[in-house]
């Protein structure tokens, strides 16, 4: 191992977990660790479960302290979606004193929502002098990082909405059953719209709020059916004219009652012009629009490596994308 | 004056200093001195120079020195596109204990044409615990900032091509003139393309390169004319058919001899789809377009007043956009 290679250890090998693992391993990370509480990864090497070739002797422990003990500069942290469930596994790592990284969508802006777990993690952070932060492609980029630096160039800025439709279809079939592809108007109702829907859009509101200096008096979630017209289809579903193709997902913030920051999500078989787009209002109004939108898989595994060498070289403490230098491509991460 | 208000001095009152003092004023800077070599500006109110309204009793002076001892957080530095022309004022301002955001263009990435002075005034700024950096629209944002936030989501990046279309018809007289419009193709040989062009397009290419972690062996540059085929007119000229509407002014990176950063920056009257346009090669490929463009002269007091706090929080010495936290509109400047 080179003196300037940064140290990593996994934490969370499931598909995301996995993904990262193997970008990180061909972005110049030297695995030093991994941690699953899967009994079918446990004590296997961790290229052969993530997917990628090394020569490296590393396996997978259900015990985090084992792998921790390796002193680890970075932690890839992807085990949930809930900033209070995995709490206790941020502190140990933070405790350790490595650095975190994390897809935990709660933990992108989590000053909202949690803002006691927020302070906790803060201060263990502090005291252990390493840096924790929750990103990923949404939330992370597409709905809030992304849209506070095209805000860069504006002189005032009176209200922002950002869309991202993506056709499900293209995209895993748990997927597709988790927006309700298929289904009748009244499942979608009783199963779907009663779940969490997209975690994370609170805290996209809530930071990109911040970046734009809206004190918002509070945040609105609303999820409805996109009802399919012309019987759209995809490998695993076809949907019947009248039922559900997808779910569209809008979350408002507002300052004295007026909205100024819109995420409108929307995910449905047979979206037929996906793309991200990002409105504002203000001087000079701006419109930008990502053609087909950036790739939800690929993106988040690519976020996440991409911005930890900024991360290992922010201020200690719980931050967010907007606490970190200029994020961008990591070629070869070096310290 | 507040305790958390960043005081500030407006260093060089032309068309965009001006413009930036406004901008700041209103952006919550308090202005605390100004500077300007012109007769015409010194001894006056810097609001009456700038054209914005305060109480505040701060007038023009000649002598930079004579600013500085107030001792502001922040210079904002317009007065020239050469790092080597405007090292003196920038060391002075350095020595004298003040962070500085310029809009001298080849202060945004100077490690590349300008090694050495570079290094000079990252000595002076890291001794006196100051930070330095060049910015704007472009460059400083649009050909270099935006395209390296927006390959975030990349896992690999080839190659890039960033396009900046501009109408020249719709702006300032002078910049028309600048770009060629309505001169002959000789006339244009002989006069537009001998001279310097836009300036900032090598910084842009150096700065992107460095952000995608190409290390480049050359940086080439050429300038055309766009000639006009249907008579293409604003308030200011009228361009006969076969003489030349503005100019095409192209940039490249390289690395092995292979193309790896194009920055293509049109400027002409009649162009009639104008544009921002991030293209990149890679996994997955991406695409970005920014309707209209960004406006150029809002846009540049704009990014210089909004990434002023950045600049103030970041690491001293000489920094370049990639170096200070995420940048974003800012809606009141505050410590």
């Amino acid at each position: 191992m080179n003196d300037d290679t940064y140290t990593a250890v996994q934490y969370g090998l499931g598909p995301i977990g996995s993904r990262i693992a193997t970008t990180a391993h061909e972005t110049g990370f030297e695995f030093v660790g991994a941690v699953d509480i899967d009994p079918e990864k446990v004590g296997r090497p961790v290229g052969d479960v993530a997917g990628f070739d090394t020569d490296a002797d590393v396996t997978v422990t259900d015990d985090a302290a084992d792998a921790l003990v390796a002193d680890p500069d970075v932690v890839f942290h992807s085990t949930g979606s809930s900033v209070e469930a995995v709490a206790p596994q941020l502190r140990e790592i933070a405790s350790a004193g490595a650095n975190v990284v994390s897809t935990t969508e709660e933990l992108s802006y989590p000053w909202w929502n949690a803002p006691e777990v927020a302070a906790d993690l803060d201060a263990v952070a502090e005291e252990n002098d390493v840096t924790v932060l929750g990103t990923g492609i949404n939330p992370g980029f597409v709905m809030d990082t992304m849209p506070a630096v095209l805000s860069t160039p504006m002189a005032s800025v009176d209200a922002v909405t950002v869309e991202r439709v993506q056709d499900a279809g293209e995209r895993r079939e748990p997927l597709q059953k988790k927006v309700g592809a298929g289904v009748s108007v009244e499942t979608f109702e009783e199963e779907i719209a009663t779940e969490a829907g997209h975690v994370g859009s609170t805290e996209s509101v809530a930071m990109l709020a911040n970046a734009l200096g809206f004190d918002l008096d509070g945040i609105e979630e609303s999820i409805e059916p996109v009802v399919d017209e012309g019987g759209a289809e995809s490998d695993f579903v076809t949907v019947e004219p009248g039922d559900v193709a997808g779910l569209r997902q809008v979350a408002h913030g507002s300052v004295d009652g007026e909205t100024v920051v819109t995420l409108d999500l929307q995910m449905y078989v047979g979206a037929d012009d996906p793309h991200d787009r990002v409105g504002f209002e203000g001087d000079p109004p701006v419109s930008v629009t990502v053609e087909g939108g950036y790739h939800g898989d690929v993106a988040t595994s690519a976020v996440v490596t991409n911005v930890a060498p900024n991360v290992v070289a922010a201020r200690p403490g719980l931050r967010s994308m907007l606490d970190v230098t200029t994020p961008s491509f990591t070629r070869q991460a070096r310290r």
